[in-house]
């Protein structure tokens, strides 16, 4: 019980305490935890510069006992009466701090791991093969995405330009996304690092990975689909990624620890061992505020610390603010579906709103909100809060006008 | 002409001046200025304590007209004898410093310029297509890579494990690579970024490219002919890309501007526009000494300045200590490609050393030096140094008895 007044049944109470970057009009942006609509501005309440840096990086740096030992201390000065007087007056009100990327990113690597949105995507990209492909279930498909567009939520997101071709088109048009589309993922935040040629086990996934964040992976589908075969994604998904401002600690996750579902064929011994990290986090995404679908992440098919066991398996190393992300969420049911690719089957099934609109993909001015929840102790919840962003208008290209005239209107 | 002794026909005159990052027994790591066979330290030399960082980022971030202008100072301390007495004192001989990865790497992304490279792996890789993609001719094909094991030249190579099957197994195995190759490639350091949705035009590289590098994009292609399909190479790339410790200014490449190859058909406009950035590059790639091959970086289908236009089309951002690599560099020759892949056709027509023995793909205790030259004025050449590597046994892997045994021996 906190001596602090919290909102009844709040999803922020002491048993979540995620970590984020904060500012105030007066002070320069450091580390605080969040504590019903509160936030405890660390720097102020621990003897500890660590927290008066402007990310997360240097506390993640600090390893597993640091972040165990810190989270009891906050514990402590919220519960124990005594501590009041020094701790109030560390303690601000969330809508009077402006909230920033919680940690500075390195390598950003996004997965594939939901069977149900591989299979969805195989079936529209390469409608002309099986839709998973025959690596899928041996291996966490991954590929590494831009670290330096990865933004904290509200961030807008201004429509990309690019090069796109229809399979119909002759030749590649250029100008503004015209299948602009989200991804409902969920972030992994790297804490202390590896030295070279030290390959992670699933087992060794709490002592590595910090956190929990909620990740909007922004797609430009058409962009996406003319440039990725060979190599991948590239510009289709490298003009942003939106991050959620808290930092959910793996310790205030201990109660969604599930198995993932049962993996056949039975994977190679590197990504097997310890108790499963498959877990149970309720996603929500709203599209200008109506509920377009719930996607459960207990039905990917890849854990995250299989992830981490698969991407350092060859002897990369991990850095602290390291990001994972585990690819679209999608669950079985059609409005479980993480992405409007799937949710209006490319546009073949648009989506309806209450305001009689519909939407196959995204229009300018629309606002995606992702956000997700967690089982706590005695049938309480915990909150992962939320990403969100808003959709400007594409921006002039300098060349734009010399290039697809019939475009521009 | 400087008054410092340097020896005759350096490729590291005062025409050339790379920046790198060096420490010796006594002083921690710091920005220099090779000339000759020595380092200028820049720390000492000049009065800005961005030299005194340990990476090139805070002098890159300060864009054009400051390279411009200590490129010029440093011209001057170098060649007007007054002020050897002061410069003297900050000249250490190369071989008594150590030297470090020149900057901190933001994003790195791997491009794939080369029409024969690209021709030739398609081939192998896809031999039932069309060697080139569709969208091979239209945009300049890329991909992000891991930041975090971008090394120094000199630094070791660990034979990386991972997951691989043939066509002709059942199923994958796990165990050490055994299609280990390089990639001899150019890489662009970033220097000056941007701000979000600012695309740049071709004709903005050498305002926001500082200068050049050599890269050895180490690929492991068993790993990554199993997981390169959908989203493109992971693992098979990310556990070493090798750079080399100099990094010389596009200022001292003017002499190596050439226009590429012919591009048909036209590209979009976003791609065209101000002076071609092709360049008249000299690499050569040695094996335990022996020249395996000579790559021709003029003869290159896509510029580096067609690159950063492309990278940024969409309103990623650039940031200092970006890294962008033009993909392997092979002409038209047979001795002119810049993979063992390549050389050996897949290890069909492996290559014989003088020693007798012959490589399909790279053994345990090889060194591969890829190294190169550009013109300077007056018919002498600049040197890029080189960047080296020598490849040692895989580690044991934790879990590695235990699934594939008969690969131990």
């Amino acid at each position: 019980m906190t001596w602090l007044a919290v909102p009844e049944g709040t999803p922020f109470g002491l048993t979540n305490l995620p970590y984020g970057v904060f500012s105030t009009a007066d002070a320069a942006p450091r580390v605080g935890v969040r504590i019903g609509d509160q936030v405890l501005d660390l720097a102020a309440a621990l003897d500890d510069p660590v927290f008066a840096e402007p990310a997360l990086n240097g506390f993640l740096a600090q390893g597993r006992s640091r972040w165990d030992e810190v989270r009891a201390r906050v514990t402590e000065l919220l519960t124990d009466e005594r501590w009041r007087g020094t701790v109030e007056p560390a303690l601000l009100p969330l809508d009077r701090v402006r909230l920033h990327l919680p940690f500075a990113v390195g390598d950003y690597v996004d997965f594939y791991a939901s069977e149900h949105h591989a299979s969805n995507i195989g079936r529209m990209f390469r409608s002309d093969s099986e839709p998973l492909t025959p690596n899928w279930k041996h291996l966490p498909i991954g590929y590494h995405g831009r670290s330096g567009t990865v933004v904290v939520s509200g961030t807008p997101v201004v429509r990309p330009n690019g090069q796109r071709k229809a399979p119909t088109d002759a030749a590649p048009g250029f100008g503004p996304c015209r299948r602009l589309d989200i991804e409902a993922e969920v972030g992994f935040v790297v804490g202390a690092g590896t030295e070279p040629g030290q390959p992670l086990a699933p087992a060794d996934f709490a002592d590595h990975v910090f956190g929990v964040c909620l990740v909007n992976d922004w797609s430009a589908r058409d962009i996406q689909a003319w440039e990725y075969v060979p190599l991948g994604p590239f510009l289709g998904k490298s003009f942003a990624t939106s991050v959620s401002p808290w930092v959910v600690p793996l310790a205030a996750l201990e109660h969604a620890r599930v198995a993932p579902p049962v993996q056949a064929p039975q994977p190679l011994p590197y990504l097997t061992g310890g108790r499963p990290w498959g877990l149970d986090l309720d996603l929500e995404v709203r599209l200008n505020g109506h509920v377009v679908s719930r996607p459960p992440y207990a039905s990917m098919y890849w854990t995250p610390a299989q992830m981490l066991a698969h991407m350092t398996v060859n002897g990369a190393t991990v850095r602290p603010g390291d990001l994972f992300a585990s690819g679209t969420v999608s669950g079985p049911e059609k409005d479980q579906r993480g992405s409007l690719m799937e949710l209006s089957w490319g546009g073949q099934d648009p989506i309806t709103l209450p305001d009689g609109t519909t939407r196959s993909f995204l229009e300018d001015g629309d606002e995606v909100v992702i956000s997700a929840t967690a089982p706590g102790p005695d049938g309480t919840r915990i909150g992962l809060g939320e990403v969100a962003g808003r959709i400007l208008p594409a921006a002039d290209h300098p060349h734009f006008s010399q290039q697809d005239p019939k475009e521009q209107s």
